[in-house]
């Protein structure tokens, strides 16, 4: 991007790799929308994504918000020496979801600087992330907590 | 299929209608591969669900055990009465999977005849579904638990 006037967002980062780091997710639809550090939202369309109520797919609904794990980790830390993956996650299925919907969670600084810390001297930290998806309307149509962590890469060998 | 010698399987019912009930899911590739009462196994191929680490995304592990539920309940229930609905489902990642998984779940006839009942009775019943799911090698990748509930279809308006 030398030479333009504006830097990519992380929102832009995320959407220009996602057909490549997580296919699946991107024939849903999946988008970023608002990354910086400590939050993260994404959306995903009705369209497609559907089941058999006519409603939003589960796995869909799964899909929005643990992306936001990935998402904030991008914006919060330092991707040079570490890496997210998701451990456990648990999702609370609240109302149908028929329309568009949007996932978002955030960390706090005082969260961000322990994960930092600790990956820095142990190699790796846990952290808890709790999202929430709402339809258009505003309704909340799941909740989700899922149980990432941070991992250093693997130092090369030389 | 009359006038055929043998009668489609549920897992040929489920297939045949996936791509419509679930079409996100058709995409993955998932495929029930032995449904009967109280027991359901289904599917999903490598090719195409991958994520950056090389490994499985872990929607697509959410969305091949969490099928389950449905293929299950057509096999052990009066779908013409009955159709089931995910509540909750916790996912725990046990190890990366790099290849095709299969997932599989049992209800046993105790319980079968319990939610049975109770939904006859109550037009609902909650039940839980403990999930494996396994890679080639027979390493479990990841196990669910998912809260899914027995629900009687409303009545017409006349």
């Amino acid at each position: 991007m030398t030479g333009t006037n504006e830097s990519p967002t992380f929102a832009d980062m995320i959407n220009g790799t996602l057909e490549l780091v997580i296919p699946i997710a991107h024939t849903m639809g999946v988008e970023a929308v608002e990354v910086r550090r400590g939050f993260a939202a994404t959306t995903v369309p009705a369209e497609g994504n559907g089941n058999h109520f006519g409603v939003m797919y589960s796995g869909v609904l799964f899909t929005v918000a643990e992306i936001l794990g990935g998402a904030i980790a991008v914006a919060s830390f330092d991707n040079s020496r570490f890496y997210p993956l998701v451990k456990d996650l648990q999702i609370t299925f609240k109302r149908p979801a028929k329309t568009e919907v949007r996932a978002e969670a955030s960390l706090d600084d005082a969260e961000i600087e322990r994960i930092a810390e600790q990956a820095a001297a142990d190699g790796k930290s846990d952290f808890v992330l709790d999202a929430t998806i709402t339809d258009t309307g505003g309704t909340v149509v799941a909740t989700t907590r899922g149980l990432y962590q941070l991992r250093a890469h693997r130092k090369q060998e030389n």
